[in-house]
């Protein structure tokens, strides 16, 4: 049972995408799975109005399982991050996060301002001990299985251990919520060979190799991305610094739609097949991103995100909450933490 | 008229790819140009005679404008580049920079091992003054323009002053070789504002919006790269560390191979319009990436290069030669210089 409290107020098609996707969500879950939609009263209960009584006729039972909460104030995509959260206290985003921290929800999405929906996750949720930074996971669609990359833009300059931070946060993900027993960990470089790449990934490569409990890969490339695979295998996770995962990430979902340009002047009728394949690489598919590395849910959301998106966001925050997610991140940590404890001196029994 | 060394031991199809992409090459060529072969002579004569005794019968005209010039000894991919240059001093690699440096040639191409090509290019024709480091500078097809990103990793953990030669560097070589006056020069970032990105970038983006004499577009982003242009116009130069850039590049180039895998899927008989289309995307198509930086030509093509390829990096190396480059890079080079002496104290006419 996961109760979501869902920004109503957040992104560039609010209400109406996060209203509508709530309710496309909940006639997909189980109907002990409930929603709070986080915002303006006045506002969401117009756009539950005007969807039930118009195209989302046929989702009126999914009426009763919704709750509006009310939030007066709404945190713009230009207020600046820190300012927001200390500034507008009864925003939707910190109403919304703080019903988490209180325990009267599960897990929290939105697609409004990332910067302040980061930071405000951070002071709210606060980080698991052990860890000095969150991160963003990001799915990421391949010709074999989906994999998981991050972080995909919350840091930047991260450190070695940093990087070593990250790869536990998205072993415990790829298993929780892509369902992956023991899943393989790899380290973005430019080169196999554990020499290559600068100095943070060459540290972090060497106390990831040291690190019993990861499956690590060692180094993958760029070009083991597309595919999913690398020389020793199917990659699960795939670990770098926020910087180039940024990159990467928006340099793949600018792609998608590119690519159907070209392809369409050249195959013309052809375009539906197309659209068909291209839904591989249709990020709305996969919602919205975690934070990871906070005690509880906090999933972001495209500013763009159609009702579609933000129902698949919701749908992973409820895999995250009733997975027990990050219970099992702060175990996991616990454990990599004990391993560098060094153990009380062994009397030999002489 | 230039004049190309030719290594014809590098890459893995040696010495069949080389000697046919030189003898392709030269029949596109105005007939001034001509080439040196690099490497063992006995090997070099027989790829020779086989290839026009066969399949390239046609191109015997073009023999006569290629020497074959002794080399004994092979620098292998799994060498270690700067012990390769000291120990092997008679390698194809050393042989063939060295003509430049004596004046007997005008480029170097090779498709063999990159870290003693960007080593032994340094060593032998010396970096430009105000220079620290080398660049591989690539070209990325687009749906506009193709663009020229570098560096493409050549080296990690750069400097913001580094980051600015790059785009003095990539400029240059946007106005020679691909033709255009004043080129656009964008620094790859994760988000538009001057504010966003590491450290390096950061101070690098003000460095650069102070530098007269580079149209400097601000920060660009990953999602600029596929259509090659971001919200303030086209981009001719992306500047960037080694270390993002050959993630990008490596994931760009794997990219085309998967896609024709999922769309041959789809589409079946479509395929080979999907081809046609996908030549935009087709590396080989650039031939090789140049080191900019070096007083003199050095062009690294991947060790997997067909003949087409080195036909195409021996196209590019005559480019550079013809068009001055390197004197043109030292010209500008110290202009950049010049800006930053303080100048002799005006006195006023008071």
């Amino acid at each position: 049972m996961a109760r979501v409290a869902v920004d109503a107020m957040g992104g560039d098609r609010a209400p109406r995408a996060p209203v509508a996707g709530a309710l496309l969500a909940l006639a997909e879950l189980p109907p002990e799975h409930t929603i709070d939609l986080v915002g303006q009263t006045g506002v969401i209960d117009r756009a539950l109005d005007e969807l039930l009584g118009d195209e989302f006729a046929a989702y009126a039972p999914q009426r009763a399982r919704v709750r509006v909460i009310e939030a007066p104030d709404v945190i713009t995509m230009s207020d600046k991050p820190r300012v927001a959260i200390r500034g507008k206290p009864h925003s939707s985003m910190v109403v919304g996060l703080r019903r988490q921290a209180n325990g009267e929800a599960d897990a929290f999405v939105s697609a409004g301002n990332t910067g302040a929906q980061m930071a405000a996750s951070q002071h709210i949720l606060k980080l698991h001990a052990d860890l000095t930074r969150p991160a963003i996971a990001t799915i990421l669609p391949t010709t074999s299985k989906p994999l998981v990359m991050l972080d995909s833009g919350a840091n930047v300059d991260c450190s070695a251990e940093e990087l070593v931070q990250f790869a536990r946060l998205g072993a415990v993900y790829a298993e929780d919520v892509l369902g992956r027993p023991n899943p393989t960990v790899g380290l973005l470089s430019i080169g196999e060979e554990p020499e290559k790449g600068n100095a943070a990934v060459r540290e972090a490569h060497q106390m990831l190799r040291a690190e019993s409990g990861l499956a690590f890969l060692g180094n993958v490339e760029g070009r083991d991305i597309p595919t999913g695979t690398c020389a020793r295998g199917p990659i699960d996770v795939v670990v770098c610094d926020g910087f180039v995962g940024n990159v990467v990430l928006k340099f793949y979902e600018a792609l998608a739609p590119t690519l159907m340009g070209v392809f369409a002047e050249a195959l013309g009728a052809e375009r539906e097949t197309l659209a068909q394949a291209f839904k591989e690489l249709d990020y709305s598919e996969y919602g919205g991103a975690p934070l990871l590395g906070v005690k509880g849910v906090s999933i972001i959301s495209h500013g763009t995100s159609t009702p579609r998106a933000i129902k698949n966001a919701i749908k992973v925050a409820v895999q995250m909450a009733d997975a027990r997610m990050s219970e099992h991140v702060g175990k996991r940590l616990a454990e990599a933490a004990a391993l560098y404890t060094p153990a009380a001196p062994v009397t030999s029994p002489t």
